[in-house]
């Protein structure tokens, strides 16, 4: 029956009336009331995934262990009310992620400060606003971390990025735990003790411990619990050698979502299980305290809890190559298929019921033939302009990444939550694009 | 000598403090000025490119051939101006683009606006602004530009999108001629024709001739003597058929540019002369008329007109792996190395005296590995943070598909002309970032 059907997310159903329904709102409904291209997010979702980690960690790790959100996966102000609401830390990793997040009043000292390369005016923004962890990355952050908190006559609590030579073995553009990275220092080189020495100098820095982040859309828990071992090794070693005892690990994100009913589920709470067992294993046989950990989730927050909605326009048959369905976003609010062929799920919102006895590549309305959203879609022989067109598994990645790129303003983000639905990024106009031109 | 250095393009060049110069301003009195990232625009190469197109059209084409600059390249506001007072026509792309160059004050009966997927919306917009001509990517358009052209009480220019069936051997991801497509209508299979004579039962549409577009980045003149041949038998086929005579043959874009000292330089006018003579002969066998040929240069007119400047943040040295420079920019500014591992040309602006003894990778700040402008990169061994590095040829595609992912304001445009210097787009701030959150 094709209304028992199961869809990669437990979030997305199908009404009476054939029409996709995402957390029980028809999506041509919402389409309709606010136009389309559109962001749809399903708060429920989010506040259920942040939940599923909160309470799994502060169960398996004896309230020693928090969730702290991956905010580069989509950031807003919306999003950071619901995250101050679910008593979540957040990981900012720009000036503007920080703004964004003080702006909605969310508490700064519940905030991991990353990146790769923060400037001075960074490091000074991110202090004046009390952010409560500055993950260093490197020896000139610390430097600029140790003037500006002298200055500003404060001690900074600060975790050291570590690269622990992991290689997780998924797309090598999202893989950032590997020794030659531009994250971090290895262990492997003997740069993370280095760095741990110079940190250790610092009077105006207070070492807290260590932070690493072995890639994204990781589906084995091995690579995390292999990874915790090479960290619980290293605070050992780092113990014996240096005398310093970190009080927390900070293990990244990365668990994997599905965009497609092929991908497996990852189980958190399983996986959050397996994982406090080998770090209380390798803490008993190291001799050393469970340091609180913190994992940093991100996509397995808000990917789907995500949907984007479009509006077939142009539908296009080349006998004998291939069919053309084209809508009215693209790469511009979507770009991880054209930079990473990333798999998506694609339904025609409208026509649930109707066999999908067509095959065609999802195309976006950019001037660009690489702007495709996805290839070898199947949809129903009827499809044509006008038609809805649901994209899932949206929520991370997609409106974080977009660009105004063929002067296309971006859709807004509408959040719905127990059948209701509002407002939480307007849409762009012709004039907002504008703005900034002289 | 080192000062005797050939750069990729002749407004490049170095000056006596060994500072790198862009149309003979000191870039790093400008990253002072304006602060980086930065985006510098050099107006004196962008005329000079529109002058070399529009003139020897003029001359090969005894005053029937023109150039329209395809705005995807770069669209903001002071370049419709600048293309407005070089009396260059203008290829838009979305009704963004409609809007910028209205706004700017550019005379929209000398646009072409194309697109595989106008909207009914962007259909009414751009008749409301009075565009000279639609190129009708399928017949929903041509019904949808009828709709609205009677509504409008107008009849409008149109031309068709042909796909010739041109593989240009470039990236496929910026092939757009071949049959399979989502752009046009091709030849071969028979849809081109059809498409034409849906065209030419409408009353509210003069159809004008056709467009086509094989490519991007193309060296070879042969992909356009190919191209205007395989379009010039078409033409001639339909007019023995249909008995419609073309008046216009729109050719789009694509020649290159050097990114790399090891690209080829693209000689235009020697081009357009070939292909000049070319059509002339084509058009002489098949007893036509010879049409108002439409040339659309994007990239080659602004991308060497184009720079980025950048403060170096990071450097990090990992022993026998890599090393990293981290800058203050990245996929944000410049998305192509991460899309298409785009080549660029990379200068350490303040120290180019200096022997270039080590290689680096040059990392942007987003949290994300894959965020690297290029690999590889020859850097002076004594770079540290605070020195200035320059992206060459970034005038096309890197301010157009610029993003705000983690939250990264984009940086402003300066048009530098006579060794003045001026804002073109502002600098976007946390706010303006924020303005559309609720």
């Amino acid at each position: 029956m094709l209304k028992d059907r199961k869809f990669i997310c437990e979030n997305v159903s199908v009404n009476g009336e054939g029409h996709l329904c995402f957390s029980g709102v028809d999506v041509t409904t919402l389409a309709k009331r606010y136009g389309t291209p559109l962001y749809i997010m399903d708060e429920s979702r989010i506040r259920d995934r942040c939940r599923i980690y909160r309470e799994t960690l502060k169960k398996t790790f004896d309230g020693q262990a928090f969730a702290a959100y991956a905010s580069k996966a989509a950031s807003f102000k919306e999003l950071y009310r619901i995250m101050a609401s679910e008593n979540m830390y957040i990981d900012v990793v720009s000036s503007g992620e920080i703004y964004t997040a003080a702006a909605a009043g969310f508490p700064m000292r519940n905030a991991f400060f990353h990146s790769n390369n923060k400037t001075d005016e960074d490091v000074r923004f991110a202090i004046e606003n009390g952010v409560g962890y500055f993950v260093a990355d490197n020896a000139e952050e610390l430097k600029a971390i140790e003037r500006e908190a002298e200055k500003a006559g404060i001690v900074q609590n600060v975790l050291l990025r570590i690269t622990p030579g992991i290689d997780p073995h998924t797309f090598a553009a999202v893989t950032t735990g590997k020794v030659d990275s531009k994250f971090g220092s290895a262990i492997q080189t003997g740069q993370a003790k280095e760095i741990t020495e110079l940190a250790l100098t610092k009077k105006h820095i207070t070492l807290s411990g260590y932070h690493c982040h072995v890639g994204s859309q990781v589906f084995s828990v091995d690579v995390y619990t292999k990874t915790a071992e090479i960290m619980l090794n290293f605070i050992a070693n780092i113990k014996s050698s240096l005398g310093f005892s970190a009080q927390i690990l900070n293990l990244g994100g990365g668990f994997g979502v599905r965009y497609l009913p092929t991908d497996p589920e990852v189980d958190i709470e399983k996986n959050i299980i397996i994982l406090s067992e080998k770090i209380k294993t390798s803490c008993a046989a190291l001799g050393l305290k469970v340091p609180t950990i913190i994992l940093e989730p991100g996509r397995s927050i808000v990917a789907d809890a995500g949907m984007t909605v479009y509006t077939v326009g142009t539908v296009k048959k080349i006998p004998d190559f291939v069919n053309y369905v084209s809508v009215d976003g693209g790469m511009t609010d979507n770009v991880r298929y054209a930079m990473y062929k990333a798999n998506y799920t694609l339904l025609t919102a409208n026509k649930m019921n109707e066999a999908l006895t067509m095959k065609a590549n999802i195309a976006g309305r950019c001037c660009e033939s690489g702007d495709v959203i996805q290839e070898h879609v199947p949809v129903p022989a009827s499809i044509k302009r006008g038609d809805i067109i649901a994209c899932l598994t949206t929520g991370a990645y997609n409106y974080s990444m977009a660009s105004n790129y063929n002067r296309l303003p971006r859709p807004p983000i509408v959040m719905i939550n127990n059948g209701e639905s509002r407002i939480a990024v307007n849409r762009e106009t012709f004039s907002d694009i504008c703005a900034l031109d002289v």
